[in-house]
């Protein structure tokens, strides 16, 4: 295996794009410069081979689902992204060419959101791999979205669309039958390489009254903003807005819409709003409503309230 | 094993001390406020069981070191500590009482620095355990210390004693013989509960050329300021402040001179100077001189150069 400071050198400090603070990644630490009016917001992630990535997962897209899922927490702050430090335990005997996708995978979102690498850490591991991302934005002072202003008479809405994400795992591990491969592909790109919304989320600075990145899972994740604003959120499954993809699979087996609800991993926002919202990157589509309560309810599509068996994902109960 | 999000709340929540920007741990990010005058630093480090700590190390001193090399890290750069992320990954079945110690070992630090956590991830893994810790610090706008500023005709300083640390290992993993119980003891207790120069680096700024916190070995971490800079650093052995413990063990065996040069671990402060330093949270030692040229030159004790084997600790060859 290739010498760390060799590595870093190689294939990471491209990935400052040269940018001041990270000092070409050869110091302690890099600086990240402030702006008066405006404070930062900071957001970590872990992911482990064989429990948030397949094992036989490609480097690029293990990297780009990473950090799309970092820019997608940033976005539900209404946060403009800054740059990431990333800690990376490599496989022993990893070699350099998977290291150089992994860069790739990374280098995408640097492109897209002039989102540079600042720091980290590389190790080796001799058990499964892990890397974690730190991602850094800022968002004017005081105006982070967060999932605890959600009022009774706020409308629940949601960008994209929903499901795409636990339909393309279920895809890509082959247990997703009746699909054309066309469908099939466009799930599991959803799954592999999510759209984070970043210019939705800025917009939303200042209308929306709680936002959320839909990572656990739809009902879950409005579980959050209930659970932080007290209050109640009632949506309608018929409301939610669905691929055509996704629209296929629901109508080879109807089963499949607790999956679309309870799934995880679309990095699409839902957010409350009690004015009409700004329309950024994604189309954004009314699910439902807020009242006075707590939890979340779903209406089904037979008008009878559905009753869900899991909540979400949760890393410590497994899916 | 518990729940993640009670995991979070009964073990993690209090280590935010109620700092407004974590949100007490419920929201997708944390936000930090900005002071006009000020840049924000930031650092990631990471650590894997087996390979960065011992597989049986207690909880408490793995999050005690982690947290510490990081605080070590912001020190470096001179800057103030302000909140910290934290992603874990614990391997499965990992109990409670685990957790909390570990929790524990943080919560000395964010005591003694006002450094609360501020969010961050926890997930399980099928392999050895992992930690990366993100460190957020602050200083003032275009101050921060780095390795690139030693100017030939500056003097080379280190805070407190050198060698403790790597000794320390070899004394945890019993490959050190011929030392009092009470000197193991304290060698032990420097690798495992290092104490990061925070203030020393915080009155450094101004007045340092250039500052490293010594992670790798001082050889070698004197060698990313003589590269960052374009000089040669030139020691002297028998400058290098040793503690008594150290000193003991040098004295049964003489060959433990590289190990206290190269070994790692130290988190004391090795920086370049034109002015007379003032004096922080430790003392500070003159240990040699800046110089045109290139590398790092150490005169032993007979008064000839030093031949090194290792340069220090690398992670991907290995000790």
């Amino acid at each position: 295996m290739a010498d760390e400071f060799d590595i870093i050198h190689r294939y990471f400090a491209p990935l400052t794009r040269g940018d001041k603070a990270a000092f070409g990644l050869t110091d302690d630490a890099a600086s990240i410069p402030t702006r008066a009016g405006f404070e930062h917001v900071v957001t970590t992630d872990a992911i482990v081979q064989g429990v948030h990535f397949l094992e036989d997962e490609r480097p690029e897209n293990i990297a780009h689902r990473l950090c799309g899922s970092n820019l997608s927490d940033l976005a539900a702050m209404g946060a403009r992204p800054l740059g990431f430090t990333l800690a990376a335990a490599w496989q022993k005997g990893t070699g350099a060419a998977f290291i150089e996708a992994f860069a790739t995978g990374l280098g995408e979102w640097v492109d897209d959101f002039d989102f540079p690498l600042l720091g980290g850490d590389t190790v080796t591991t001799p058990g499964p791999m892990m890397f974690s991302l730190t991602a850094i934005g800022e968002v004017e002072a005081g105006k982070a979205l967060t999932r605890g202003g959600a009022k009774p008479g706020d409308t629940v809405y949601v960008s994209g669309t929903i499901g795409d994400g636990a339909l393309g795992l279920l895809a890509a591990q082959g247990n997703l039958d009746g699909l054309s491969d066309k469908d099939a592909d466009y799930l599991k790109g959803r799954f592999r390489r999510p759209s984070p919304r970043v210019s939705t989320g800025a917009s939303l600075v200042g209308t929306a009254s709680a936002c959320i990145d839909i990572s656990d899972g739809l009902v879950q994740d409005l579980g959050h903003i209930a659970a932080a604003s007290g209050v109640s959120v009632r949506i309608k499954s018929d409301r939610i807005p669905l691929s055509k993809a996704a629209r296929a699979a629901l109508e080879a087996d109807p089963s499949l819409l607790e999956t679309i609800l309870t799934g995880g991993d679309d990095y699409e926002l839902a957010f409350t709003s009690l004015e009409e919202p700004e329309v950024g990157d994604a189309p954004l589509i009314v699910i439902g409503e807020v009242t006075e309560g707590a939890g979340v309810s779903v209406t089904g599509p037979d008008g009878e309230a559905m009753q869900l068996r899991s909540g979400g994902f949760n890393h410590f109960a497994g899916t």
